[in-house]
């Protein structure tokens, strides 16, 4: 077991004051890391890059005094990095989570490559490149670094790292034991992770989980979300002529399979977002009044979002936090046709369920097929032969991936009181409290197989294009994830 | 003027002997002269390959005697391949038309190479592989031939120049002076031919035109369309947040642009192709008493038809041929997405409208624009800025492309009911008489500037893929085409 020798004798009364002034003297060092990690490709399609990283980040671990392994997945799953560090006389021990995989990347639709990383003045199209190694330090806060996962999470990793050394610098001594868990296959829904926690629960033991995944809520605040919703995809592909069809000599009696896409579509789900299977929100659980109180306590920011992104509707009128409590059915992709003037032979529409508690991939599974089933759609799993297209006018494939739970844990037990307490002091104002994020990270796992609370940490600005091309870190969310970690490593406490 | 020196003795009693025993002997060089004209990619987006094939057909005329030349087009349109070879003693004109432009090609959509023709032994992904050159004669006729533009209208050109070859060769003199007018950008809605038509209103002079184009009715029978349906394009952009956004943290609540697309489909058009602008009929010529007797008339290949391309339902009850009487609005084209996670920030929707008698694309754009505009969208032609984005919820760029009105040619008149009677003698059996065919000629145009009548004869097998990946001509199509050109040359009198 590795335990913390640490040498410094501070305790903590100027914690901010010295983590800004290492930072303030570290800003070219920090930024670098980023850059190189960002550089990685590890994303699902880049086994090499996946390994190469996992490489690295045991090493960092080791360096940095931790007892530090790969842990090996399940075959297919990249392994997950862990490190651990005792302190002498704590109490606690917390896990810090993220993952190193990035999204799938289509470089064609970023207007840099995602793996050369690329500093630019500002989010935009038209923010100018800077030549940021070429200059000296202090940065400009407001820029930003554009690479694949450079905010989702490589700045995370970064920051917790960044905030570690700062401390040993300055010799503030952490109040925990850390622990650390980096996954790669976030992205891909995790799928060796279940049988990875499982392996390792000794290992794994813990007071607390934080997620260091997701971006800031839109006021910019720092942010706690006690849950996230959880998902499921599936593809659907309809069904038009066995081959394309002249549209001019068919046109009006070879069915269109974009017809049946547009048809499937508005089968399950409205304008406003509201899902049209009659018992899918059986399984919705309702908002507690603590969940209620935090939405109704939050900045608003909508008016800035819609201003943001030129949205002339929103989806809804519940308003954004409140609308992350219901199931969503998102759209993601949808294609028919090459151009040319042809009635397509199919049409594919890609499906991203996001899931609350207590619902469960496997009856939303069910839920959608036997809804489709009652609307007249044979569905099918496997690509239909001449026959089966032959004999169903209303025929869908349905290659249903990955998908987990939703979690919400609780907001008003201790640890939950402390953490929000500790990131309040660190940002010295009242962060951000959410019940739920948006987006999914597989921590319904991390309770259903270790029993452990978890809260959800992001540092990443709200605008970072996660999941999207051009992903990009603000700086100044970089250096206030450094102090937030310093915060928790060293005065948690409950 | 180029005058025909015919040397044989023949009066046509044997024309059909004659002409197939010429093309018995002549397979070899038919077939080749198919592929090499297929392999010239004379396509849009290859000017060098049209020009290159304008030139050789001027060649191919000239040295058959023919005064041939090229017509200049305006501005970016490629010539017209114009010839004229008048007989001695004619009292009739007829114009000979094709298209010497093919589709564009997406060749990753395509089984082989589009511009590198290969004969197999059927349809089917599976068929075997020809050697054909390889093989001797005679050659099976239901080998294929695969290359854009095999079918639409490289054949048409080939059959028509066998024919004229072989009348010549086993001195059949023809009946009427020839005309022939090929030109190169038919897949784009001809923008150029009105100009050239009315520059060349004396040198186009002519009784009658015969389209060489379309494919054959689905009967196999020889087939003849007195009209084709119009057209005009639109693609329409609908939009979204102003950069793709997660899907799970803004899921519900960021307005998702394929949802759009699938109400802007709705809207306009039912799964059984009937379109929902109330006025949209209000110009639709009601059919004749002899157009509903020829539809009444044709063979039925509707449950064949089915078979072949694996329905499970078709659009409407009416039957094909019917159908076509109607306008259609056919989607060819829906992208929204790139497989990531995220709520995209636009959907496109790429739509072809076919017209009929008396719908005029001016109108249909109107109709559209103010239909749309009465269902709250606001419709605009160029790329929205943020603040038009901001202020509208239901915003749609629509960009209209090409467009011509359809033509529909009385199905009695003499010279209707000798070209029918001409293309019975030729076949030896009834031909399929339509009123129109599905898809779009221009024929409108030769009409409208020459008052000329139009009567269109396809050569190509219906299922040749046409406007489609992996088109093909029928060996047995190209043979019965020969002789019907023979037949159209010696024998049409009125």
């Amino acid at each position: 077991m590795a335990m913390l020798a640490w040498t410094g004798q501070a305790h903590g009364s100027d914690l901010k004051a010295d983590v800004q002034a290492w930072r303030s003297a570290h800003e070219r060092q920090i930024i670098n890391h980023l850059t190189e990690l960002t550089a990685i490709p590890s994303v699902a399609a880049r086994p090499d890059g996946l390994a190469k990283m996992a490489t690295r980040l045991e090493a960092e671990l080791k360096a940095r005094g931790f007892a530090a392994r790969l842990l090996p997945g399940p075959a297919g799953s990249p392994p997950a990095v862990f490190g651990s560090l005792d302190t002498a006389g704590a109490k606690r021990t917390v896990v810090f989570y993220a993952h190193y995989d990035g999204q799938p990347v289509d470089p064609a639709t970023w207007r840099t490559d995602p793996f050369d990383p690329v500093m630019k003045a500002g989010p935009g199209a038209q923010a100018a490149t800077i030549d940021w190694q070429g200059r000296a330090p202090p940065y400009d806060p407001e820029w930003r670094l554009f690479g694949r996962a450079a905010s989702d999470d490589k700045s995370s990793i970064v920051a917790f790292l960044a905030a570690f050394d700062a401390l040993r610098a300055k010799g503030q001594k952490p109040a925990i034991n850390i622990k650390v868990f980096w996954e790669g296959e976030e992205e891909l829904n995790s799928p060796g992770l279940r049988s990875t926690l499982e392996t390792n629960r000794d290992l794994l033991k813990a007071d607390l989980w934080l997620i260091g995944d997701g971006p800031l809520h839109q006021s910019r605040s720092p942010t706690l979300y006690f849950g996230a919703r959880g998902n499921v995809d599936v593809e659907a592909t309809v069904y038009g002529p066995s081959r394309p069809l002249h549209s001019g000599h068919y046109g009006n009696w070879a069915p269109n399979p974009a017809m049946l896409a547009v048809e499937l579509i508005s089968e399950l789900r409205d304008p406003d977002g509201r899902i049209l299977i009659p018992d899918f929100s059986a399984d919705v659980r309702a908002a507690s009044p603590a969940e209620r109180a935090a939405i109704d306590h939050l900045p608003s920011v909508e008016e800035e979002l819609r201003e943001e992104y030129s949205l002339g509707r929103t989806e809804g009128t519940e308003g954004l936090a409140a609308s992350t409590m219901r199931p969503a059915l998102n759209i993601v992709g949808l294609r028919a046709g090459d151009g040319a003037r042809a009635i397509p032979s199919q049409a594919m529409v890609s499906m991203d369920f996001r899931l609350v508690p207590d619902q469960t991939p496997e009856r939303v599974k069910d839920q959608v097929e036997a809804y489709l089933t009652s609307k007249g759609w044979k569905v099918i799993h496997g690509d239909p032969d001449a026959a089966t297209r032959r004999a169903n006018g209303k025929l869908v494939k349905l290659d249903w991936r990955g998908g987990y739970p939703a979690l919400r844990t609780p907001m008003d037990a201790p640890f939950a009181k402390a953490v929000i307490a500790t990131v309040g002091d660190a940002a010295g104002r009242r962060p951000a409290v959410l019940p739920t994020m948006g987006g999914s990270v597989p921590i319904y796992l991390f309770s259903d197989v270790l029993k452990a609370p978890i809260v959800v940490l992001p540092i990443a600005n709200h605008d970072n294009n996660q999941h999207a091309p051009n992903e990009n870190a603000r700086i100044q969310n970089l250096w206030d994830g450094i102090v937030t970690y310093a915060y928790l490593m060293t005065r948690l406490d409950w």
